[in-house]
């Protein structure tokens, strides 16, 4: 007798996956090894920026209100007293008449309050001094740039849950960040079952083809920002089975088995769910392809059974693990960014179900294009080599053509949205 | 006397920057570490997919020629003679009357042609053996996934120079990649130069800042995928910055420094080339921020001399530096994805120079958006954080509205084109 299993809408399956979303810790890691790595403190301004009045030019600072009488055909002559480059302090007020040689990002004496360019001005020497005359009036403020006038003490900047890019880091720099506390990352396990499957490095059998799965949910997992950790393939024997993966449970925050959750005469992780106690989340999602993903909760652990079809189990992995790691990583933005897309190419096969098709996205005069990474046989593996997102199709009785709009799920970059939404 | 440089077009500048592009060197390293490398070799089909037919259900193997009577009112019976799972190897050939049990990716037995799934079969026991009856015709090659189907032996499958994501890697599994060659990283030495600068540990001083620059290229090497070796920061000081660029110029494939190339009395650059005997590609660009960006080839090693300013240094690394790093990745696509985007922001400020404006990307009704990143001052730093691309204004007299087009180059993600192109 084949059990018979109702399958809930995907929107369901996530909805209750989600309840068991974890806190993740956070740990601090110095500012050489922070690269990627989600902040968890908001990153505030510790002083002014700049933290003091400084020079946006090669130039001469000087008083403004000594410029008054300068025109065209009246040179005003000052004194230079300093020469000051930038890092250098300026140890001289400036009185009447006086100017200081100052160079870019260098601070501004006391006494000044603007700075003239080097290309306004004319420097001579005389009697072994060096003086500057200039031929137009300056403004009291001209060319400073204010202590405090880009940020003030004190201002977020940053929030947590940010990742870390190269502008991020500049930032953590600027304000003395040298430890930064960031997001530990989430250990995700995994297992791959399945009695036809071979090591990567083994010849090719007969019945039997090489485990790939496991090496693309690893790769998964890092693209995720969290960390793995491996516990081999599995045989479809109980015992063994059942004792591997109480062992890893013991080992990770998340668990993930790949093959194994059918209704198969084979198919041993029903009944290891069961001895373990654990709660099932749901064991059938109308969907495409990942349809029998299955979900458990065992005390604050999640063990996820993702299909051994690389398709279904690369999609299972994005839609119902990654959202789990993201909200892990204190990434507020946890689900995948939807965008709407144009399609590029016909996709005519009508399905009754919900699908993820996958799709790479191109632009032109600024619109968004889903074209096909393959064909869409639940069992290519080669078109996920190309996918960049998932195109959403809803179920029914018509084909798509291209120039539909359809909606799509992006899986590379850093952008996300806080809930789960679809059409 | 104040040097007088003529500034050079941008797509120029990164003309004669790419006429010093180098060949990368390829590596072999396991499938554990190749996540988010570039591939130096094609990847091959090395045997057909499936290697044998197989069944892309768990039912029954039999000769359709056998269900030929069959109807509603007619069930045909067939005795079941093996049970075989994915992985097994099925030993028993079918004749008349003959069915195999057989799961999901199992090969077929010999003498089957076709696979009834369960649901359509009725199974019961008699005289202690296993029977099935089936009350519908089958068709030859029904439901059998033939040997090869997916992909031919010997098909290229996946391009040099294509980075290594979790489907590659299902791809790498599938076919026994256990070792696989990648491009090399290329080394970019990084010295930051200017007396004001202190090291992000050191408490803030008077007229000095904390060195940002750095650690912003740094991030900027690690997210264009190449290895970096800092050589810290130097002060304003000829003889001692001359030493430490000639050694790092050995251990180095590209030198980029930072500061110091502008032409105050402290930027020591335009000697240290001319000591060098460095051919300077040009010294001043046509654009905002980074004007004063200057580039020179020292052999086969180039140097940049990017400016001190953050937003000027982002942008020569992402103009400059990261297409010859791309390129040496064997990245066909070495530089910048160019897409049009409609203006979310108001940019009213008319500048006779073409701007490259921090911006992150949004998508709304499958349309990009351009949205400002922060205030467009070349020294604010913090915007740089959100940035995720730079907007393309062309100089002239007229600023620009929200709504209007313009064309962005990504920075982030993986996508890129074969040709710098600008409007």
């Amino acid at each position: 007798m084949v059990e018979m299993r109702k399958p809930i809408p995907v929107e369901e399956a996530i909805h209750r996956v989600w309840e068991h979303r974890f806190t993740g810790e956070k740990e601090c890691v110095s500012i050489h090894d922070c690269d990627n790595r989600r902040l968890s403190e908001t990153i505030i301004a510790k002083h002014p920026v700049p933290p003091f009045p400084k020079s946006p030019y090669d130039g001469f600072a000087l008083r403004s209100e000594d410029t008054l009488e300068a025109n065209r055909n009246n040179p005003v002559p000052f004194k230079v007293v300093e020469h000051i480059g930038a890092g250098q302090v300026p140890e001289k007020s400036l009185h009447k008449g006086e100017a200081t040689r100052i160079m870019t990002g260098a601070k501004i004496p006391d006494g000044a309050d603007c700075i003239a360019m080097f290309e306004v001005c004319q420097t001579y020497e005389q009697d072994d001094h060096s003086y500057m005359s200039i031929k137009r009036t300056m403004e009291s403020g001209q060319n400073i740039i204010g202590k405090g006038s880009e940020v003030a003490e004190g201002e977020k900047l940053i929030a947590q849950g940010t990742m870390i890019n190269p502008g991020v880091k500049a930032v953590l720099a600027t304000f003395g960040y040298s430890q930064v506390n960031v997001a530990k990352k989430p250990v995700i396990g995994v297992i791959a079952t399945g009695t036809e499957l071979l090591d990567v490095d083994e010849e090719l059998q007969p019945g039997k083809i090489r485990n790939s799965n496991a090496h693309m949910i690893v790769s998964q997992i890092i693209r995720a920002g969290a960390d793995y950790r491996y516990f081999g393939k599995l045989a479809d024997e109980f015992d063994e089975s059942y004792e591997t993966i109480t062992q890893a449970l013991e080992l990770v925050d998340v668990l993930i088995t790949t093959g194994g959750v059918s209704v198969g005469d084979f198919d041993l992780m029903p009944a290891i769910y069961e001895k373990l106690g654990a709660d099932v989340l749901f064991n059938k999602v109308a969907m495409r392809p990942g349809s029998v993903t299955t979900v458990a909760a065992n005390g604050e652990k999640i063990l996820y059974g993702l299909s051994g079809n690389p398709s279904a189990c690369y999609v299972g992995f994005e839609l119902f693990v990654r959202p789990l790691v993201q909200h892990g990583l204190s990434n507020p933005n946890a689900f995948p960014k939807r965008i709407k897309a144009t399609l590029a190419d016909d996709f005519p096969k009508p399905n009754p179900f919900k699908r993820f098709v996958r799709i790479y996205l191109t632009f032109e005069y600024g619109k968004a294009y889903a074209n096909l990474a393959g064909m869409d046989k639940s069992n290519v593996v080669t078109s996920l080599a190309h996918t960049t997102g998932l195109m959403v199709l809803p179920g029914g009785s018509r084909g798509f053509q291209a120039g539909d709009e359809a909606e799509v799920l992006l899986l590379d970059g850093e952008q996300g949205q806080r809930e789960f939404q679809l059409i």
